[in-house]
């Protein structure tokens, strides 16, 4: 029996595909960037049916591609060539949310705009795609904004369940906040990409709901400056949930895009923009903290929406420009400086184009030119003890850089695991960890 | 030349010893319940000299038993029979706090009581001995009271540094909270208990500090009542902290332990002890969700630390009755009544007492008599889907229930990622999982 039709046995006729057509839609991602062929498509319903899916493959020694909202930027959730594409958006089961442990279980393929809604009595704290999946989002251990508050997604996963490689199913979903008995597969399984079990449901805890909101856009001179002043701001404003950066080319491009007059009547080579969430309203104290410093500061809804698209529509007035080489890389606050002032030197024929999260590093690099050199943005990142990837993974477009970044006693510590938990090597190959085993693989063409 | 020796040469001649009277002070934990022989004691004095020595053990095929404070309740961090007995007190280094970042780097063998001291400007949430140390809260993955604000150790951790079976050391220092590339190692450290990898250094994410306190002490009628009251105070009171309870009995303990009146006029089968924590004054938000309700708040300190008292001291008056056997387990929220109800018929002839963080579904469980019956009380967690272990850790004393607790695909997959890491079964072998593989290791007795 060929694998689409064993396939088809456990799923339906019409949730196991290789019609090219029907297949097309899951074979490229959403920026055009990473593309692929697929074997077959399978969309099971639910995690028993891709537990069978998971076997029917092992079976076979058929390579698996997960894949959620495919909304992910490193290429981990399209094909790289005959690997069964497994999408998990029927996995869509939103449950009931527990006030008392203020937690809801997801199924993989909700939205964030579901899971948002199932929520919305508390509080999420999310940044990302509406259209992205649970399973994703968790899968890259994504961070956003107010990951300086609340941590990334691994800082608000209760728990979760998963198929591994071996079809059998492992679930924490019970909402134990508290529970060591034995290592955290969990914990492991966010962030690895679909490399090391697949998602299939995630137990997700809420954040207190806190409805008094300020923000405030700060010039500041330089980025030892904007450390200091974030030093200031934790040490003062307790209700601090959110410390963004843009440097002021992102700031005239989103003025000009938009259309707008500057928030601030001093430019400055960097601008924080700061926001804190409280039950009480914040102001006082981030006005206080604030001091004599000159600042545009947001205390109502419409004003506070309003500076926070500036430094949202930046992506957006970038791409206005051109198609920019996006890069999501992390550099220790302390090198920061270092970095916006290298970075310019080394990317090449190319305009840099920086923002980020300055309370976790985050950096996002956007480069545009003919140009571009990613290559030396990266090791610039390597060489002030950054980070290759801050919460956009590492996936297929970074993997070959991932010894580099971690040393080989990191790498070999985690080609073990993935030996141990996959040891044909089926789950996703190529994302994360280089040199796919994809060749001992049963991958095939699409039958003609 | 004899490993004692080889030791010597990597750590000086007076921190590698196999006196027994100097030995014995590393030989017995501090409840006195769990004591074996070590082969030779080892104080490295930092992750270089932890490196060589594992080196050394691994050429020699000596098992290791990591140790930090030595204040561990499951028998994790002392000796089983012969093997080498690392003491990590000599890393006790505590780096400068970064305002910035809000965190700090502090060595394994820096106390809880240091790193407390280090992050003096800012908060600190954990509950634990002041001489335990950070290495092995980290290890067992603690967790305390707030652990329903701030969640358990691994969301503290903003990276470590460890020291791998093959004596290569793995570090994320660099402060960077989103960092998303590659496996997360580091959390798969935290809560292993010292049997993948021995933590030398963490680095800590302080909390914000919040000065104003409240408390609460509010009888309820039923551990549904309590739920219901915790939910209410989830949506309604966003500074909450900590919710914990304790049964009537545990309170008439700790009442005539500590010659006090009752803080409340009305006596019921359960309490709760919340706390809020916020810039402003949470009392006013705190006595709107409470309403109608009987309670006792505390809103000096004084009186807040005076609740706390009657909570934390029911160990203590428990103690002055006898011995008792101490389990800590966890319980969904939805089934802590039928726990409750159920427990004084499970643990033989024994009586409970039970108290806990209703918020995390962690329940301590005292059994004071002649007869308990600790199989019972786990037998009857696992029937409700709860854990063996909350926040204590598995160690020697649970690792025969660990495959029941967590299925056999589950312990699979831990025991395959075991055998990744550490394939000779060198490090804290019977911690965690069951079955030690010490048959094949060169343990010896310590020469006479």
């Amino acid at each position: 029996m060929d694998l689409r039709r064993a396939l088809a046995e456990v799923v339906g006729e019409r949730h196991a595909f290789d019609d090219p057509e029907l297949a097309a839609g899951y074979e490229t991602d959403w920026t055009g960037r990473w593309t692929g062929r697929s074997r077959a498509v399978v969309r099971p319903a639910d995690a028993g049916e891709v537990a069978r899916v998971v076997r029917v493959c092992a079976e076979a020694g058929a390579a698996i591609v997960p894949q959620g909202g495919n909304t992910g930027l490193v290429g981990a959730s399209v094909p790289r060539g005959g690997e069964v594409l497994l999408s998990l958006r029927r996995l869509e089961r939103v449950g009931a949310f527990d006030p008392a442990l203020g937690q809801v279980t997801v199924g993989a393929g909700a939205t964030l705009a579901a899971l948002q809604a199932a929520v919305s009595d508390a509080g999420l704290d999310f940044g990302a795609r509406d259209s992205c999946t649970v399973g994703g989002l968790v899968a890259c251990d994504a961070g956003g904004a107010r990951a300086l508050r609340h941590g990334t997604a691994r800082a608000r996963v209760a728990g979760l369940e998963a198929v591994l490689a071996d079809g059998t199913v492992v679930a924490r979903l019970s909402g134990l906040v508290k529970d060591n008995a034995g290592y955290d597969l969990p914990g492991l399984l966010v962030g690895s990409e679909g490399t090391l079990g697949i998602v299939t449901a995630v137990r997700w805890r809420a954040v207190p709901r806190l409805a008094r909101r300020v923000a405030a856009l700060v010039p500041v001179e330089s980025p030892e400056a904007a450390a200091e002043l974030l030093g200031v701001l934790r040490a003062h404003v307790s209700s601090l949930e959110a410390c963004d950066f843009l440097t002021d080319d992102c700031l005239s491009l989103a003025l000009a895009h938009q259309r707008r007059p500057a928030p601030v009547a001093r430019r400055a080579p960097l601008y924080l923009l700061a926001e804190c969430a409280a039950d009480h309203d914040p102001l006082e104290e981030l006005a206080a903290a604030l001091g004599e410093r000159e600042a545009s500061v947001a205390d109502d809804t419409a004003s506070r929406e309003g500076l926070w698209r500036l430094r949202e529509g930046v992506a957006e007035a970038i791409a206005a420009l051109g198609v920019p080489v996006k890069l999501d890389v992390g550099v220790p606050l302390a090198e920061l400086g270092a970095f916006l002032r290298a970075v310019g030197e080394v990317c090449g024929d190319a305009r840099p184009y920086l923002f980020g999260h300055l309370g976790d590093g985050n950096v996002h690099v956007n480069l545009l030119g003919d140009a571009p050199d990613e290559d030396g943005v990266l090791e610039l990142v390597l060489s002030l003890g950054g980070t290759i990837s801050a919460e956009h993974g590492v996936g297929v477009a970074k993997a070959a850089w991932l010894e580099r970044a971690r040393g080989a006693a990191e790498v070999a510590a985690m080609r073990a695991v993935k030996a141990a938990l996959d040891p044909q090597g089926i789950l996703n190959p190529g994302a994360v960890l280089p040199a796919p085993i994809t060749a001992k693989l049963a991958n095939g063409p699409r039958p003609a």
